[in-house]
C-alpha cells in the first residue's frame, strides 16, 4: 500500500534532485556582459517583452534609451507610461510609420539614416546601459541600412550595453553575433477571428 | 533600359497594393473584447512581454492587477519600477518560488491557491482593465489548482477584462478557449555559454 507520507517523500527526493542540478548549472555561469538580444519571428510581443525589458532595467535605476525604426508615431502606450520616468529614459520615434505606408523607398531610407545616428550616438553615451532598437530588423530587411555598419556598431559597443533588437525576419547574419534570440511564434491570433486592435493592448 | 524612375514607380505601387490589403483587412475587424491571452513556449520573453503590456495598459490609463503565481519575491527590477504607478496597479506576488525550491507539494498547493484567490478577486473588481497571472501555466501544469475552475473563471470574466497567462506548457484546453496565443521559442541563449542571469535583463 502506498501511503501519503511515501508519496510526498518521493516528491520531496525528486524535487530536491531537481534543485541540485538546478544549482549546479546557475554556479556554472559566471560572465556577466552586455547582451545583443534580438525577438523576432510572426507572432506578436516582440516589442512588448523589449519593453517589459525596458521597464526592468528602469527599475534596476539603469539609463536606457529606445529608438523606434518603424512605427511613426502610431504606438504610444508605453511611451505614454515611460514619460513617468522622466531623463531616465531618452526616447526617439524616428520611422515614418511601415514601410507600405509611406510608398517612397527615398523617406525610407533617410528615416532609417535619422534613427541610426540616434542608435550610434546612444551607442556612444557611456551613461545608456539598455538599448532598445525597435523594428530595426525591417530597415535591414528592405536595405534601409547598410548591414555590415549595423554588425560593426554592435562588435564594437561598450561591454556593459545591452542591446535589444527587434522585428520580423531578423537577419542571420545578425542571428549568428546575438547572444540570446527568441523567436515569438504565433499558435492562434484573435485578428483572425475579426477582433479588431485595441488600445492598451496593440497600442 | 530600367531607369532609377522606374524602380521607384515600380516599388511604389507594390507598397500602394500592399497597403490596399492591409487597409482592407484592418476593416475587416471590428470587435472588441477582453482578450485572454497566453505566453507559453520555452524561449524567454512570456512574462517579459507580459509586464510590457502592463506599461501600455498603464500609459493609456487602465487599472490593472498582476498576481505572480510562481517567483516568490525573487523578481524584483519591473515591481520596482512599478511601485512608481501607485495604486494604478494591485500587484501580489503569493508563489513560494519555484517548486522544486520549496520541495514540499501541499505548500506549493496551498500558495497556488492563495494567488488564485486574489486572482478571482481581481476578475471581480469592475475597475481592473488588465490582469496578469503570472506563471499560472506552472500551477496548472503540476495540478496545483484545478483547471476546470480556472477555465469556468475565465469563461465568465466580465465582457471587456483582458486576461494574460504566462509560463512553459499552457494547458491545451486553455489554448482552446484562449484569444491569442504565442509561443517564446529559444533559438540562442546566453547561458548555454557560460553568461550568467544578470540584473536588469532577468531580474
Amino acid at each position: 500500500m502506498t501511503t501519503e507520507t511515501d508519496d510526498e517523500a518521493r516528491h520531496k527526493a525528486k524535487m530536491a534532485n531537481r534543485k541540485a542540478v538546478q544549482d549546479a548549472e546557475v554556479a556554472g555561469k559566471t560572465i556577466e556582459k552586455g547582451l545583443l538580444i534580438v525577438h523576432t519571428g510572426k507572432g506578436k510581443g516582440k516589442s512588448t517583452a523589449a519593453f517589459g525589458l525596458l521597464l526592468r532595467a528602469i527599475g534596476r535605476g539603469f539609463q536606457c534609451g529606445v529608438v523606434q525604426f518603424g512605427k511613426g508615431a502610431w504606438q504610444t502606450g508605453e511611451r505614454a507610461a515611460i514619460e513617468r520616468f522622466g531623463d531616465q529614459v531618452k526616447w526617439y520615434t524616428l520611422g515614418e510609420g511601415f514601410t507600405w505606408e509611406t510608398q517612397d523607398r527615398a523617406r525610407d531610407v533617410a528615416a532609417a539614416e535619422r534613427a541610426w545616428d540616434r542608435a550610434t550616438e546612444l551607442m556612444e553615451d557611456p551613461s545608456i546601459r539598455l538599448l532598445i532598437l525597435d523594428e530595426l530588423n525591417i530597415s535591414l530587411r528592405y536595405d534601409h541600412l547598410d548591414l555590415g555598419r549595423v554588425l560593426a556598431a554592435f562588435a564594437s559597443r561598450r561591454a556593459d550595453l545591452h542591446v535589444v533588437v527587434t522585428g520580423r525576419n531578423a537577419k542571420p547574419e545578425l542571428i549568428e553575433i546575438a547572444d540570446l534570440v527568441t523567436e515569438m511564434v504565433a499558435v492562434k491570433h484573435h485578428f483572425a477571428a475579426g477582433v479588431k486592435a485595441q488600445q492598451g493592448i496593440e497600442f
